[in-house]
């Protein structure tokens, strides 16, 4: 399948789903605690899951998955085509708002990013595209953010990392014109993909930075692991990502330390 | 003039300044710096504060007036109607975001408020009304958000206050199910009314609370001092709004140590 196809199919699949989410979201859900109190898992995120899980499956047999529900969150190794699906981002924000929650779906090959898609479901917007074919708003093409410095403007950020100084976070925040927290990694991105934020860093596991990270590089932000490290799809990582400039100075002035 | 023709009359003025705002919001705008860095005010700060005073005086001659910008930030005593003028709630946000900011107008007599108006700009949508004529956005009613538990919702939140457990913020937001940090008072005042959180702590100047407050306690919400003590017309306090089921712990729990 060629890739402007592929795009094509994975954002009808989102989008359809997306659909299936606000025809439900007034209807009460099961949660499920995980690792603490406020990591919980909704009836929602199983269902929207297994209904991408499905189409990946029937349409793309060959391919792996890796996701952040059911089992699904573990990877031997990153040869071939890999899916990585989050399904829904800002689940606390899901249930407790009824928005500022997102899908995420990512498809890397052997271990580069290729495709990123985000989808602002209760704004019905989906942030997609990937390497060398530009990124878009449905159908509007976005510039590339301005090169803006640490200095001058607005971070998105991880609360408790940031109330900690977690590998320099405040440090780098106080540099700053001041922080938001949003409450979701692709709700951040997309302020990050419009120049709204300048940087984002947080905890993230693979599924909550794969898409939100294919979209920024390609208009011209970069991404690493907090301490300048390679970042893994094992596990979470402290995740920064941010404009040129910005990733310049917190290279030469954090990341050494 | 009666209390729902001044309602009327206040809302328009304010539409059609948000209305003046969202023509010019493309504009570059000369930004000047108050007490640091990060509190900035721009032009349009100060040509929206006078577009709502010229028509207060006008209208409402005898009346006074406390306000951001331009030398009106102090009141000399409550007696007497007072109009409270935050022109643009969420500086940072309306000069890097282009979004999340809203005007803020109150009416407070003998020191009690009476009316409060938030315009979302970017959003066109208006939350407006006050004592015994309930909370209304645009022309639809507002119910009163659940009396939810500290321990079972999110809270808005000043992320200095949080990392430096400034009266007890953080002890506080640690019981909750996490924080949220949006920029602007007023979008925290619209979160709050939907119930997407249900409490608000910040560090906040008496045109950032005097709308938000009347119409969160008009929903039956309280606000306090984070103390617990009078707040101030005079300087910025630290602030508490939230539900009553989560006033009542953090009064036992926290306001006494």
């Amino acid at each position: 399948m060629e890739r402007n196809q592929e795009c094509k199919l994975v954002k009808e699949w989102i989008v359809e789903v997306g659909n299936y989410i606000r025809t439900h979201i007034h209807e009460s859900f099961e949660v499920a605690e995980k690792e603490n109190r406020q990591d919980i898992v909704t009836e929602m995120d199983k269902k929207v899951q297994n209904l991408l899980l499905e189409k990946i499956r029937t349409t793309f047999p060959e391919d792996k998955v890796l996701a952040e529900e059911n089992g699904l969150s573990e990877i031997e190794e990153m040869s071939g085509r890999l899916w990585i699906i989050d399904p829904i981002d800002g689940t606390l924000n899901f249930y407790f708002q009824r928005e500022n929650f997102a899908i995420m779906v990512a498809l890397f090959e052997d271990g580069i990013g290729q495709l990123g898609f985000i989808y602002d479901v209760m704004n019905e917007q989906i942030y997609w595209g990937g390497k060398n074919i530009g990124v878009y708003r449905n159908d509007e093409r976005l510039m590339s953010p301005k090169n803006t410095a640490l200095s001058n403007g607005l971070l998105g950020i991880n609360a408790f990392m940031y109330a900690e100084n977690i590998e320099h976070t405040r440090d780098i925040a106080d540099k700053s014109m001041g922080v938001r927290v949003y409450g979701s990694a692709a709700i951040e991105f997309i302020h990050l993909l419009h120049g709204r934020i300048i940087a984002y860093l947080s905890n993230l596991a693979p599924w909550d930075w794969a898409a939100g990270s294919v979209l920024a590089e390609e208009l011209g932000l970069e991404f690493s692991a907090l301490n300048g490290g390679e970042l893994s799809f094992d596990t979470r990582s402290y995740y920064i990502v941010g404009t040129k400039e910005l990733m310049k100075e917190v290279r030469e002035t954090y990341m050494k330390c």
